[in-house]
């Protein structure tokens, strides 16, 4: 009988009704506990975990054999020095489904130009059609599981996808580039860019001025990668000045974004409240139940972070 | 020499800059005239047509050995019954892949719930994820080139598509219906319903009231078809009343829509200005002269219609 600990409060509702039927379907017997009635820290096998969560001290859980995060970003707590126990992000797929279904949408609505004849006030006739999906460039920054799920249904739909990681990646039908130069020249080509980059360090700001300035004049943005990956101010000069055309938006440096943010009123940037990549409690339990079969065997665990690289 | 009629002057600009390469690409020789250069009409051996064009006699064209309209659609002329060649419509792999991104953008737009964060003039940050294409239900009503190739990229996006015809059809992977009751079925169903039929007298208001009441409360329509396969009125009065949540129509009974028609006010209602489907001159050249290739060495044309069933 092991013992979980359920270290989330705002998910607990969603989860108590998925995960104990999860684990019987594994067959594993495990008694779950929440904050609210924990367990003696040194008697927990997983801590099942949101960085949002108000613990914050890892030391305690002597015994843990692995935190398990219920969110795929987890640089809140990367660098949470009591942390030792190994530490696994969510790769989810039905969160994955949700971020190509929200990725390949917006593209195709800035694609085909939808705004124009959903917001229509004058009731223009314009009879101009787009260019084809094989003509239109588009690329994706970051190449994990979410960026190459969307890259490849993107080029499903035909788009001359290319791709772009901080290091060098070999993926079979898609163009790649990485490095600093290589991401010059991947935004100079695309016009549709996609932010799917992890929150680290060296990922903040990747759309800075000098990124955005070497954009073909009038691209499209869309992040719903990490807030911090875009200079806001550098954006919404580039937007005022007419080299960005757009930017749709799904993640904020503060969220929800604030009331007086100019985002909110900008006629170039179409804000969305974090809906891109929501992770689905049915599809997440069996993820962090096949974790624990994997731990209780002895195999390696699914999606462990490198905590050098912090994602 | 093949003597080769182009009789759609709209068209002409265009394909003035395409065919003659596609011909000699093919190793065809032949001499293009069009209606401003006529050449004597028994000595044409091929008509490229397009149904709008003022030639509607076809009586003095005893030598052709067939018209090649450069529409999908052929109602216009497919009862003409000076119209005694063979006539063969325009399926044009391009103008199919701009109909499955115009489809497959809109189905997203409507699943994904865009339009409310792409106008929200009160910034309401409300994160309410839609659910997964997985489980959102789409039918497809027209199983021909235009609506499998719709069906097949909005299964590959994960959506629970099935599909309907008038007569029976045998998809792999496809779940069908077909006929008048597999019809009311079909639609009793389907959260979002793509028209994709011909236009035909028995598709005509193939989406009349009866049909309109028998959807799911709230359903969403897309019209890239044929604006005569809905009911006007019947569509306005099931959008007034709430049983229809949004049509997003690209074709007409009359076009351009009229400025007073109703539709182009209507909060519940998308126009785009008939550009779903594009023939694209560069693709539609290299049909055109693969069923004159086809022609001149006996083999079967493409796309043939068949006159009795008018598509």
């Amino acid at each position: 009988m092991l013992t979980l600990l359920f270290a989330s409060p705002a998910n607990w509702d969603e989860y108590r009704e998925v995960l104990p039927g999860a684990l019987e379907a594994a067959g594993i017997r495990a008694q779950i506990f929440t904050l609210e009635n924990q367990p003696a820290p040194d008697q927990v096998d997983y801590l099942i975990y949101a960085p949002s969560s108000p613990l914050q001290d890892f030391t305690p859980f002597t015994r843990a054999k692995a935190v398990l995060s219920l969110w795929a970003g987890v640089e809140r707590i990367v660098g949470n020095t009591t942390l030792t126990q190994p530490l696994c992000r969510m790769v989810d797929p039905w969160l994955t489904e949700g971020m190509v279904e929200w990725v390949v949408g917006h593209t195709l609505r800035h694609h085909l130009g939808m705004d124009r004849h959903i917001v229509n006030p004058d009731h223009v006739w314009d009879p101009a059609s787009p260019p084809l999906a094989r003509d239109r460039r588009v690329a994706v920054l970051g190449l994990g599981a979410l960026g190459l799920a969307c890259a490849r249904a993107l080029q499903g739909l035909n788009f001359a996808v290319s791709g772009w990681s901080r290091t060098a990646k070999d993926i079979a039908g898609l163009p790649t580039a990485h490095g600093a130069d290589g991401l010059r020249a991947t935004l100079a080509a695309a016009e549709i860019v996609i932010l799917l980059l992890p929150k680290t360090p060296e990922t903040e700001n990747t759309l800075d001025a000098a990124a955005l300035a070497a954009m073909p004049k009038g691209a499209v943005i869309l992040n719903p990668g990490r807030g911090a990956l875009i200079d806001d101010a550098a954006l919404l000069a580039a937007l005022d000045a007419g080299q960005i055309g757009h930017a749709t938006l799904d993640v904020f440096r503060v969220e929800p974004l604030p009331k007086d943010h100019p985002f909110w009123s900008h006629p170039g940037v179409t804000v969305t409240p974090h809906i891109a990549a929501d992770t689905r409690p049915a599809s997440a339990a069996r993820v962090l139940v096949e974790n624990i079969r994997r731990g209780e065997a002895g195999e390696p665990l699914l999606n462990l972070v490198d905590r050098a690289r912090g994602y």
